[in-house]
């Protein structure tokens, strides 16, 4: 980002902490007992190039989900996966629904290779994909009876995009009565900006937002 | 069934409308602007022979879907059907939730013959099918937001089981502010007695249980 | 109940659960590890004499709600009522959306005694009281919100009726990922034969119905 | 807000609107045929001065809200206000569920002051108050079908906050199948820039931000 607004934005979130704090927002949730790990829409339209949904910096994203995935393997917690995709994308019986009157949803075809979990991500056959086709991965899915059956208390939450999908799924677990925790590095967005002010906004009020090194550290020290 | 126990059934139902009736339940709703139909889990395991999840009666029940399906077609009505399935059936991980624990959920595994709709219905390519792991057609599933995005303001209502998925369906879709029309000679169960109860219950209280041949007239001689 | 129709009724249950259990369906769900108690329209409406709502056998239906009550009461574990209750119950702008045109919701108003939870329970102030407009407790609820963010895996269920909120809130719960529990001798209807055909349905498919002093004993025997 | 912070944030805008341009995204949802208002927490702890959730500019906002009111009424449209209320905030059994651990919620006490509706914009008995627990007006409510009941398709959004419940509503308006129109001049939020970035994704990705005056003159110029 231009380092001129980096500065511009690094002033108006130090002066907007600042009445949080004061007001008694941005508290910590911390932990519960059992999380799960749920991957949004790191499918081929926004983890590659060339596709109207591509995001930036994807392949530093990829490396960093990579690590987390690999601390939930180990210790055998679930993992989900999320994609967009429709079944119908013409006529007037599509299930895009209104969603695509509003962004290109019309190139996120089911069972084509652009909504497909991106490779690098090695998903196994007992991590469960959903097919979702809204932006959070809870509306018009099983994903709360899902984490609910498997005792979840928290969700681990990586993916795309922060300003869309990601945000709406962290408003989602904490309204559904799970803790969520957004992992900084696993995050992309397409448009400069909207990573640094959903992952504010998110962290004053929805989720933890974390670094990296840190959810990595309370996965390996604790059993589950 | 046993014509003892039909009469003692008809006996019951006489007495329980009669007070029904004095008190203000089994109005009817009527139909809205714009039906959808909606086949509740007419895929091989319900009607066809040999799964734990056959049912009865489904050659003359499948006839009857036939002549509402058609009725449907010829107006360009939304049609969507569901079926039951499941990605992953063993282990922690499964996405049958707490369901596989009470009913064999385990044979409808996604992707096979099984949970497939049945190939008499000619399911066409923009008639949506949703894939649920729970029994109402609305649960975990986009269907409220495909009907809503559609205009739609009825849904009339076919399928199996009577007990159970067609039964938490009218249940949700009056919930959601549809209104629910069953169409009596297109819904089926497993076991005797289901079908009789669970109809005069959703007729009561839930959403209007009608005869095929007054939904097909009601459709043909309506614009809509 | 009419001693024929009962024998009828008996023997219909019979055969259909030999089918059930040759089938796989009537599995035991268990419970899990933090129960709560949802005392479904536990409400003057539903409880006293006099209303369209009013039900079968209240005393003694109350009496033994008042022993699970005690007994969840003493292990400090999360308690809630729902009642059914409407703001706006004329004119086009109704809360009763269309569920008033199928039963007499009119007289459901919120704010007045009918719809007050029968003061024999003697509810208290961490009791949480949930007014819904539709049949299920976890119908435009935060009832999922509530017992997920406490930890709930299981939920105890009574009140009425058996066929229509009691069962619309354990196919929910089930739905959502929580164990139902439904406590037979603490449920309601108003129609003959509906309790006996309701609990039967959800037993096979839904939840466990078991019986009060098992629930009792389980409550006394467990710390959670 | 400081006017080099205003520039920068303005510079950013307009370079993201660049590649959404280019991507296919910030499409017009246009009106449907029937609106509904929502007025998203023009309750006293949000619109009076004092509260932890106190909102900037609210005199001026106050008066925007009043004329879109205006409009409503003078056509005999729908019109919903929320607030955000809870029962228990002490103990282990309070209804704030996960949010009260991140936001202030011990204060929102129900049936007090502090969450009425603000009295500026006199209320009538037949525009329902929905009071509910999480950040977006159809979370654990029964917003959905009370609009899909009274055949609302299109939602205009005011109130506050644009981070946290007026953008959680837009979002999940879209995702249960309503066309979201949020009414620029309604929309508060209490730090520096989150009314800008919000209302861009917005207008982006979920639903339609337009000015007071077009939202006026749609509603004059129409008959619903």
């Amino acid at each position: 980002m231009d380092p001129e607004i980096k500065a511009a934005l690094d002033k108006l979130f130090a002066s907007d902490t600042a009445l949080y704090q004061a007001r008694g927002f941005q508290r910590r949730l911390g932990w519960g007992k059992k999380p799960a790990l749920v991957n949004i829409d790191l499918a081929n339209a926004w983890t590659r190039e060339g596709y109207p949904f591509t995001c930036e910096g994807m392949d530093t994203i990829i490396q960093a989900v990579q690590q987390v995935l690999a601390a939930f393997r180990a210790k055998g917690l679930p993992i989900v996966f999320t994609t967009t995709a429709y079944d119908i994308v013409e006529g007037p019986h599509s299930d895009m629904g209104l969603w695509g009157k509003k962004i290109p949803g019309e190139v996120l075809r089911a069972g084509t290779e652009t909504v497909e979990i991106d490779t690098r991500l090695e998903r196994r056959p007992d991590e469960l994909v959903i097919v979702k086709k809204q932006a959070s991965g809870f509306r018009g899915t099983n994903l709360n009876a899902y984490l609910n059956a498997a005792g979840v208390d928290t969700v681990v939450i990586t993916g795309t995009t922060a300003s869309a999908c990601v945000r709406a799924t962290a408003e989602d677990a904490i309204a559904e009565g799970f803790r969520p925790i957004v992992v900084r590095e696993c995050v992309g967005d397409r448009i400069a900006g909207a990573l640094e002010w959903n992952l504010y906004d998110i962290d004053a009020k929805f989720g933890d937002v974390e670094p990296l090194e840190g959810v990595l550290d309370h996965l390996r020290r604790n059993e589950f």
